[in-house]
């Protein structure tokens, strides 16, 4: 039995007279992406540089202003990676770039030296100000605490004077929710006037739940209390960065937008240290939903998965709010009927509303399809197809090759409208399992001989190649290597192997394997998947190569 | 540019004296789970009933007291699985099933032939009453709409008087968060009079955000005026069924709580249609960091993953709040710094209240480790060896051997505290890749014919065997089976194949492979994988079968 009595709530304000819960959300806040930054940090396998920059343009294509890029002084790559949006020209004219750091004089110098000839930016400090972190972390008092953020803001101001370009300032009391709220206006309102903010001076004051401790209506109390007791509201921009501890990440953002936040720091898809940051994507897709225009641009979802799976290696949950592979289907025959006669009706009326039971948004504003609505089947999203393929016939396709295959079907769709499961089988057949042009396999011997650490194999292969019978050996390193060994021996075709995946299927001593091979054209560099089955493992990854061979050199 | 204008948002009730906002939760709802309902319902392949059982008896044992188990006048399958619950004994006397059922006469009936020799049960009718569904899904007046809610009810009663158990009666007013507040009270008060609710006979009222359609105050607002305009309040217990299309159900839930819903419908880890319906133990374990008993039994989180994951085929994401693999890490090395002070401080002072920065609860009130906090390398969640061997070193072990190779891990880590990724490796490698006793393979040939649809796999196997050296050969249906096949003939070892996989490490032509091979012994049962690693991919194989039976015959 789990002890409950371990734990207590931390006691807050209880704002008695509080507004936001009369009002609506109107309007985008100023959006800053932490991508480079908070989630980064939170990946077992950071973004090396190229993924990096690929991030980066996503998230200006997107139309992020603001995109914090790392922590400079703390880690060399960051530093190097901003080194290069400055010196390779990347950063828009547009977008502000953003620098977190600790108010230390030597990573503030460090700070100011990366940003060397940016036009613009945002220098970031914090210091925890919590009542635990004070208590167990710092041992300090309240004023010792402040005096950090002050002095830091002393220190930036300094720098920030002799800097060529624009500097911002941003200031988190980190561990803000853990923080008695007077506690936190006296040091955010002292860092304020240190810097000198005007209303053509704003100073950006974010107020982290750097952990989720309550409640999101608690948070938003406390937001709209800092927000009343400024004395100089309009020289201050308040930016909210909350974390999802409890799962309310997205719904503390928009009560504390209801309560006067102008600004939200988070992620795509809420990457992020622990639960994650919150998920800017979702609160966009939210006020979307509502008429609001977000101010970002996220119709091509599709393509922000894609990248973002590929740099952070993390997937996209199926059931992830707008985005996962299930969120637009109904298995349920009533709603699928509902649907059904809702879009009639939209249709009918030629409404200028989008009115339909069950789904809050219409699937093609995010590149989805109409007929893509109501079954997994016909799903257009890359996933949705790879999920038939496991689901309904076990066949586990290598993530690389997802793609792949989904755009064939999507051809499919396009062309038919709703796509069925055994459609999709069949023209996994059609495309990878039983082309036999140009080259046709009619006998094949693999010999894989092993002593002592001397390893080699030998294909013999009869094939059929444009009419033409021919017999082709050669020796390599296991049965995959030899064969395009053999293929290139006889001047036939020229691939190098990217990626070879097997596994069986279903189980039993009757079971057969699935192998995929990955080969790439050595003449015009294209690419693709091959399949092959067979109840010998061996046979499948030959059968996979000429499935390959025979995509590649149609 | 996407088309904002196109929506618009849902205009329903402000409750200008709410009181909700000052509200907190003190104490655990009723908990009603529709895992075998809603969640089932949404999943490609529904549950078996196998894994319906399964899951019915996890839910049992986490203690939810109420459970939604079909609706089995529309469906066969689950007809059948309500009369095996029954009929063999498997409904504890403290737990209440529950049935869905539209309120038709012969959908009645069949409901109540499902439900005999049942000692207590929810009988939950339902209709949609949204603006929206009454125009372009029924075409109705709400006159008529309210009709056959009310004639439903008639017909329950009809059937519930004439019944041996106890039948309490449950209402949903389908799509309620877009309908008319005004017109939801008088549709649920005419149920709750016509049923005759009493204090002891209380009705259910299920107020379904079925979609999620604004920011969870408005939900909120929703539930408290329902709750202060019914006229005999005590007779009726208020239920939400809350789902998680802008997610942010669980917010909705939590805030409609304070606003004073009595009982929650939802799901494990939220699954259900689209994004899903509420997570009930996200919920459980807000309250639980709160010190509020949660009323369920969630201590051995990786239990419930590992019976969900399997019943329902959808992971759970590693960002998942408290049972994500990721979710008690902190990459951040300040972080980390603060959570070691944390728990020296916690531990230094033996204080009864957990305090720590960054983790809201306690990882080992969770089945998880204080050594496991803040390096993945050392998370004990068996996600969290599989995600290090795939991200630090390339391993995709197959999902089975997940467990296997977890609870080895665990092993180390509980004799040496925290395990390093590297330590995880070596353990691998000790573990799978080279034991050479009993067995020690020298030396291996194998050839791989096929002609025309014959096949047939030849190996030639020189090895060790306890000091003496052997030959060993057979032909087989490929080089797994075929050396599978010469160990039998030998006397040496009988086993089956169980699953098979295999990939490429890393890219090039110099690439690796990694094989992994799952047998089991016939004599005892005892299962285990194999792993193999070589640049050839045929030896990986054999190298994974020596693998596994140095493990099986140790």
């Amino acid at each position: 039995m789990l002890n409950y009595k371990k734990y207590k709530r931390f006691e807050t304000i209880k704002l008695k007279d509080r507004t936001w819960p009369d009002k609506e959300i109107t309007s985008a806040p100023i959006w800053c992406s932490v991508d480079l930054r908070d989630g980064n940090q939170a990946l077992v396998n950071p973004m090396t540089v190229e993924e990096k920059v690929e991030m980066f343009n996503l998230l200006v294509e997107i139309g992020f202003k603001e995109i914090e890029v790392g922590f400079p002084s703390a880690s060399q790559i960051e530093f190097d990676f901003l080194r290069k949006l400055v010196d390779e020209n990347m950063i828009p004219n547009d977008v502000t770039v953003q620098v977190l750091t600790q108010a230390r004089p030597h990573l503030i110098e460090r700070t100011f030296e990366a940003l060397k000839d940016v036009k613009k930016a945002v220098v970031h400090i914090y210091n925890s100000t919590s009542i635990l972190q004070r208590d167990v972390v710092f041992n300090m008092s309240k004023e010792e605490i402040k005096k950090i953020a002050v002095d830091g803001v002393k220190l930036v101001k300094e720098y920030a004077d002799k800097f060529n370009g624009e500097i911002v300032l941003e200031y988190s009391p980190e561990s803000f929710t853990g923080t008695e709220v007077e506690y936190a206006l006296d040091v955010c309102q002292e860092v304020v006037d240190t810097w000198g903010a005007a209303p053509d001076r704003k100073v950006i004051i974010n107020l982290p739940s750097t952990v989720e401790m309550d409640t999101p209506n608690v948070y938003a109390d406390q937001i709209e209390w800092m927000g009343r007791n400024f004395k100089n509201r309009d020289s201050i921009i308040i930016s909210v960065h909350p974390h999802n501890d409890r799962g309310t990440g997205v719904a503390a953002a928009e009560l504390a937008l209801l309560a006067g936040a102008d600004r939200i720091e988070g992620t795509l898809f809420g990457n992020g240290e622990r639960t994650g940051n919150v998920d800017v994507l979702n609160i966009a897709f939210n006020m979307f939903s509502h008429g609001v225009n977000p101010e970002l641009n996220i119709e091509d979802i599709e393509k922000i998965i894609d990248v973002y799976e590929r740099c952070c290696k993390i997937p996209v949950h199926i059931r992830h709010p707008y985005a996962g592979d299930l969120v637009f289907t109904a298995f349920s025959g009533s709603h699928q009927d509902a649907i059904n006669k809702g879009i009639k009706k939209y249709k009918e009326r030629d409404s200028d509303i989008w009115e339909v039971p069950y789904l809050p948004i219409d699937p093609s504003d995010l590149g989805r399809k109409y007929e893509a609505l109501v079954r997994i089947n016909s799903q257009s999203g890359k996933g949705g197809v790879a999920f038939v393929m496991e689901q309904y016939f076990g066949f586990k396709m290598p993530k690389l090759m997802h793609k792949e295959f989904a755009s064939i079907i999507q051809g499919v769709s396009e062309e038919k409208g709703e796509v069925s499961a055994d459609t999709i089988m069949d023209k996994f057949k059609e495309e990878y399992l039983e082309k036999e042009s140009p080259f046709k396999l009619i006998k094949c011997r693999v010999s894989d001989e092993s002593s002592e650490g001397n390893e080699v194999t030998r294909v013999n292969v009869k094939l059929l190649y444009r009419g033409e019978e021919m017999d082709i050996e050669a020796e390599g390193n296991g049965p995959i290597d030899s064969l395009k060994k053999a293929l290139v021996k006889n001047n036939l075709v020229n691939t190098s192997i990217l990626d070879y995946n097997e596994h069986s299927l279903g189980g039993g001593s009757e079971a057969k394997a699935a192998a995929y091979v990955k080969l790439k054209r050595e003449d015009n560099g294209s690419e693709t998947y091959g399949v092959g089955v067979d109840s010998n493992i061996t046979l499948a990854s030959v059968k996979a190569v000429f499935s390959a061979i025979n995509r590649l050199y149609k």
